[in-house]
């Protein structure tokens, strides 16, 4: 591939013509001499001083000084990181293997600023020599290189948590694991080697299993010591297993806090959530660059065959299309495809009309959960919830789903209260980055007739649930904190809140019409009794033919207010 | 180190009694035997698939995936990182070699959705067998392991933009560079494999120097073809590139846009940045992991000498202090301390004075040239600038110098408007995110006469300009967008923007009194005329005479204003 030619420098003489301006200008002639003497001799060495600084970074390295990123930043902030991870792992793994999800969460404190935390499932297990790997090592994991929904996605997290604990308390990460298939158990305790991103096992044990009460018959515990601080609140630990619960309604959670009570989440639905699949990219998703690569990878020799087997959505038909919009011919052989052929080819893709990426690889809670959900919560007038139907950005198919609680309890003078998910992981931090902040507060509120200050969130007795379900979650950072601003996300967040707002605004006018009748109501009704009396001495009506006139009254009154409400319903 | 023992387990056992409850607890029960049957044949299976799918995840991966993470969200902002990055690279290599910068920048429109961004220094160059690592491989460079203040940490942007040019168009990044010490050039063209997070030589060429006008005698010229999209605004290159001029007036810049005419922002001033030395890490800022790790590897025989030779602001007298505050010796070899020595060597360290680190590892820009530059882009009634002592985040030395720009032209009914910087670079995206938004928001601008809205940015007539100079800043994401809120840098903007607020409370009440004075002077005056008009009928004076009263009134009433201002500016 390689070409070596000694040549005069052609290549860059498309620089503008206007370039010549700039060795004509006088700025070296600015600098005073002793400048450019000084600057001179150290250019003689710099090249050479920084070659020898240039070294390679190991991603441990790398995400050790920037632990915020994976949300270290602080000791309240890691604990709840810690259990974060651990429980994602645990109920990813649970619902790979079909199983109802039971963990046990325990966070004991140690001293003043430690604790443990010990995370328990009764997941498949992790094959012994696997363990290493996954706890000792960034970016390794089975989750990555699939297309598929799960709370895992780069295999950073868990190693992430035992590396802070190495750091902050100097204590290895300690794994217990058993898979159904054996007799034995396997007990690690693993530090990270920073520099090269590797695991050192520092002790190993077999341990037979001896019906003991603590793993089930197959599961895993993962159990650290690490520099924290138990905070109460909205972005604490608690929170965090509470909302987690809410999203995971077939999960059975308990959790034993540093002090007080434990307390018991049970499952409220025995039922597995729909089984996610892996999908295949989407052609619209595909960049230039991964299209160029996958030709050369493919094993398939014609076009058609690349096309249908390497893309979801492709039919031998679609895979026709494609060819012959460029004059190819489907049976081309893909080895004999020049560069700008493959170019065409992919510019061709956009204008063939291709299904949307199969939804089987998402797994929404349903618009049914989060009412159930946001009921048991919060005690307002109006609950609604919709699920959007399954839509695609850079060729990742994702799902929306929002829910409101109105009214009721909810306090009215404060901005709404948000709660966001991400494949039904609950985020906690960085609300104002989240694309599901963004959507919210460029929703035009004000026409469901809500208060809305200019560039803020609406003000009023409101609850948002969003959910994002994606094959790939977009986040803006590794600590998975905040969705990224894709113009489509966005889109998709905005018309399932304009749905929601739709029901609110319904409410709210009904409401309003509703209080208006029953002021005017109760202003007739009270002329009623006068106007009854009124009639008595007219018609010298009796005590009891009064009470009847008053009635038909109230009667007629009463019909004709619902009359009134069913109309303007309409 | 590792030990291989068969143990019953009771490692485990000082899980909870309470723990007993969880085995009673009927869970498992509840569900239906079809769903455990299938649940446990799954299960027989999933770990040892589950350990099929386990990988390693190379960081070039990652990241091609996470684009958005590196800056590369959308075609706009792609093309801002793109030449930031090559704009940044230019910067810090001419600042090490001592050269005052002189950068040229060519962007042109090659299709409707595709830029060729050109980014040439007059730096030391690039010694040829570097290149390829430099510009093919993510996480490689000189600025990692070194804690300097610098443009670039992370040995990233540069790679990274080159793999987006590869991922976007299929096209190789072009790297010309010569060092002074050689007559020929090195030109390359190179691809990323991102499987392997490794360079590509696509092409390679040795160019005879010609006295070409292109390169200086020395220096690299960076050139990729992006799909991007052009854009005026406050997020553009073109603000980029303006307010690096601003914040760097020791660099000539001149910039080719893709339309309409070039722009040079000449240099303002002949005098390199102060260099920033590297420094050694502070005892207060390292972590109990990175101790332990320290001691294990260095080569210091005793405390004494490993505590003066590893941390910087550590004499011979603090080291035997922190020996003796555990009694120790600080003549102790290293070799025979045991792990709880260790740790309690390492927890008396915040017990013992030391030193702040040096500032010399950093470079502020300086209160008056903030305010030159805030002169140069604003027309305000007042200009203030502060640069804050160095201080100390988990042992990285910072500083924040912050300025602020108000009354005059500025638009008083907007929010203020904010200019980030870090290291000298500007930050155009994730406002919202940053340490800096958050300082400004939590600040108390109503005691400085200004108004803000409950949690918002004051509104008024006023820029705020904010710089944070650091060894190793923060920043929420690789993009290097917004600085992470860690207290200590959050108090110290807070502190700055205090001194600016004041300087701004004082300007208002100054400039209120003074309209006050006005008006009750140009009050009085209207009066004057009349009072000498009555005094010459009473007094029976001529024109002239009444023209002198009518200005010994007017001289006295001066007098006495001033008297007033002058007192109450005490």
């Amino acid at each position: 591939m390689v070409k070596k030619t000694a040549v005069q420098m052609d290549i860059f003489k498309e620089i503008p013509q206007t370039g010549e301006n700039i060795k004509e200008n006088p700025v070296s002639e600015k600098r005073d001499e002793r400048q450019v003497k000084e600057s001179r001799k150290q250019t003689q060495d710099t090249a050479h001083i920084l070659a020898q600084k240039q070294r390679e970074i190991s991603i441990s390295e790398f995400f050790l000084k920037n632990r915020h990123l994976l949300g270290f930043d602080n000791p309240s902030k890691a604990l709840l990181t810690t259990v974060k991870e651990a429980v994602d792992n645990s109920l990813d793994a649970c619902e790979e293997a079909g199983i109802l999800p039971e963990i046990i969460i325990v966070i004991r404190q140690i001293a003043e600023n430690r604790f443990s935390v010990s995370v328990e499932d009764n997941g498949p297990g992790i094959v012994k020599n696997q363990i290493p790997k996954i706890f000792g090592k960034l970016l390794y994991g089975s989750k990555f290189h699939t297309l598929k929904q799960a709370r895992g996605q780069q295999g950073i997290g868990i190693s992430a948590a035992g590396m802070y604990a190495q750091l902050t308390t100097g204590k290895p990460i300690r794994i217990l694991s058993k898979i159904r298939s054996q007799q034995e158990s396997h007990q690690f305790e693993i530090q990270i080697d920073a520099r090269k991103n590797a695991p050192v096992v520092v002790r190993e044990d077999t341990i037979i299993w001896s019906n003991n009460d603590v793993l089930k018959e197959h599961g895993t515990k993962v159990e650290m010591e690490i520099e924290a601080n138990y905070k109460k609140g909205s972005h604490s630990v608690d929170g965090y297993i509470f909302q987690t619960a809410l999203a995971n309604p077939h999960a059975t959670i308990i959790y034993y806090p540093p002090e007080g009570e434990f307390v018991k989440y049970e499952r409220v639905s025995n039922e597995l959530p729909v089984e996610s699949k892996p999908i295949k990219p989407h052609p619209y998703g595909v960049e230039l660059g991964i299209f160029i690569k996958m030709i050369h990878e493919t094993k398939a020799k014609t076009l058609r065959q690349f096309f249908t087997s390497e893309f979801s959505r492709v039919s031998p038909r679609i895979a026709q299309q494609i060819a012959e919009s460029v004059n190819l011919n489907a049976d081309q052989r893909i080895s004999s495809l020049s560069p700008s052929q493959i170019e065409l080819l992919y510019q061709s893709i956009p204008k063939i009309k291709i299904m949307a990426p199969p939804s089987n690889c998402l797994s929404p809670i349903g618009d049914q959960l989060i009412i159930s959900a946001l009921k048991r919560q919060f005690k307002a007038d109006l609950y609604y919830a919709v699920t959007r139907p399954p839509t695609v950005y850079r060729g990742n198919p994702f799902l929306i789903e929002a829910g409101i609680a109105y009214g009721g309890e909810l306090p009215s003078e404060e901005p709404v209260e948000i709660m966001r998910f991400a494949n039904r992981v609950p985020l906690l931090y960085q609300q104002s980055a989240c694309a599901m902040t963004k959507a919210i507060v460029s929703t035009s509120w004000r026409s469901y007739n809500l208060q809305q200050p200019k560039g803020s969130l609406p003000v009023g007795p409101m609850v948002i649930f969003i959910h994002i379900a994606s094959a790939w979650v977009p986040f803006t950072s590794e600590s998975k904190e905040a969705v990224a601003h894709y113009p489509e996300i966005l889109k998709e967040i905005r018309l399932a809140l304009m749905e929601c707002g739709r029901q609110v605004s319904i409410h709210i006018s009904r409401t309003r019409r509703f209080m208006d009748q029953e002021k005017k109501k109760s202003y007739i009704e009270k002329y009623i009794p006068h106007i009854g009396e009124a009639l008595r001495e007219i018609l010298e009506l009796n005590k009891a033919e009064e009470e009847r006139v008053n009635n038909t009254l109230r009667e007629t009154l009463e019909k004709s207010r619902t009359k009134i409400v069913l109309k303007e319903a309409d």
